[in-house]
């Protein structure tokens, strides 16, 4: 179902994204269940939903750690913090959209993704 | 407690992001009950957090455009939709964050946001 | 199942908390689906959980505004600011906790229960 | 990118859940903004995720009306209380469930939910 | 307050959901701190909301994993996977419904409570 | 910005209520990152927010258990806990209070909860 320039823009947008990541990738455990759904989100979510370009990556990326900082998913925050530092986001980027977090979602919010943030940049310097 | 200057970036920020909005602006409900508590807060939210200049307006107002996708607080999305127009973001990008909203938060996070932007952009264009 | 003592302390606990509610009761809704079950989630809330007599009925209801406040449930909300001013709780006791909210879950969680207050105190004068 | 069939198997599940709605469709807000998106996130839900066999119908929905339920979208709930009786759960099992929610999520959350349920009823006795 | 049938049917009903679980069950904890209300709980919640034969245990087990996917509450969604597996859900049923979720609450909590159902399988080959 | 006033009282409320606690206080974190920052909200939430005296301590503190024991938060719970203690609350009103969430935002948050208090309780005795 899926043409070949979905494919490749898919692979170039996850490399992009996921460079050098240690952990887990999203899609590696759906793959252990189900390889053919693993293919198809993945196909979706990074080949046509991720590789838009309505928006810049960065801006892109800020947003996601903004409601994975919100949503109190310190896993796949960590996720995307590495992703957003692969795009060209910075540290302090990073941690001012996690401050703003604090006034919408309240304080504890903030508070445990500036440790998850400063946990990534420890591995990462 | 506040000089001269925190005040006066106070009222430049809220005057940027909120200028025409015909709603409700966020602190006028809490001037009817604590007059100065009101001030304290703006003092604050606005004049500190949001007058921070770490990243662009527009960034921080589609970031705050996510996280309210997020917590399911309709009137303050709408409020924020109208200052993200206000600081110079477009429709697209507007729609664009709501929807990546979707992979993280779930599509009816996504689908209420849709709502209440159709809706602002009716009465704003 | 349930003795004597305990469908009056029931009843007793409701009417202090709810007395003077125009709105529809919580159990009246279940009532109209299943009557046994609305009996025993009043006896089982009301008179099980409510009657505990470990705080006093105005700490009770303070914390109830609270976790309301924070689960973006504005009829229930409204419900329980009424029953916090018939415990005994003042209008300057639930805006502070009201305001409390906003450095734990956010300013638009607190924004929208000061709407909530602001109607019911209108009501109530 | 979508191939006949999959066009065919959206269209047969759109059909199956979402006939006789009279609300906006899910996919109809998104069309206004942005038809390819719209058709591709059609294909991907509808006929890819919804289509899978591996659960009843029925089981589906009634996850997704519990889903619905905790997470304080009524607008959505409404349109998937209508399909779960689309595809054959009984007014019985979609209480049932809702009570259920009242254990895990809170009582609020399936009060809430109740009242939904019972305007939906109200519309297609 | 209880009489010998509400008794007996909460521990029947126990006995299906938690044969086997090796983690401390749900009640153990309110019993260390309160015998009487844990009695009084688990006699509500196991015998007479868990007890109610209105859907089959299998169907109000997937709701309840679905639930708890949503609420990011892995302790006990770990005890529900397992209480499913007792009840007779397959490990392709329970993983579907987690999948269903990422539609409605977002990828990020479907990924966390596949990583929990991968953690429960492993035990439980 | 600040006076000598407001330092003070600062000082002292943070003292009386996390006077003890061997974890990182709340304004640790963010100190490392940006120092300005760090007592900028120190001072607003610390010595403006907190040290109002419309309510007493210890039921700011309960209600800020109830709070966190609903957000799913369990570091700020914990550190909070510990303060309510320090401000004089019982081990049983904050378990009381935890209880009272099962009924507004489920059960597994206040279980989550009990696990936090029994822990707290443990390193205190």
């Amino acid at each position: 179902m899926a043409d070949k320039d979905l494919i490749e823009k898919t692979r170039k947008t996850a490399e992009l994204y996921f460079k050098g990541v240690q952990d887990e990738r999203p899609f590696d455990l759906w793959k252990a269940f189900d390889k053919d759904l693993a293919k198809e989100l993945s196909l979706f979510i990074t080949g046509q939903m991720y590789a838009r370009e309505k928006i810049p990556h960065p801006t892109r990326q800020l947003v996601t750690v903004a409601c994975l900082t919100v949503l109190a998913r310190p896993d796949e925050l960590k996720l995307h913090i590495q992703a957003a530092l692969n795009v060209g986001c910075t540290r302090d980027e990073i941690l001012e959209i996690i401050l703003q977090m604090a006034v919408y979602a309240g304080f504890p919010a903030a508070l445990e993704a500036v440790k998850t943030a400063a946990a990534v940049f420890g591995e990462t310097q």
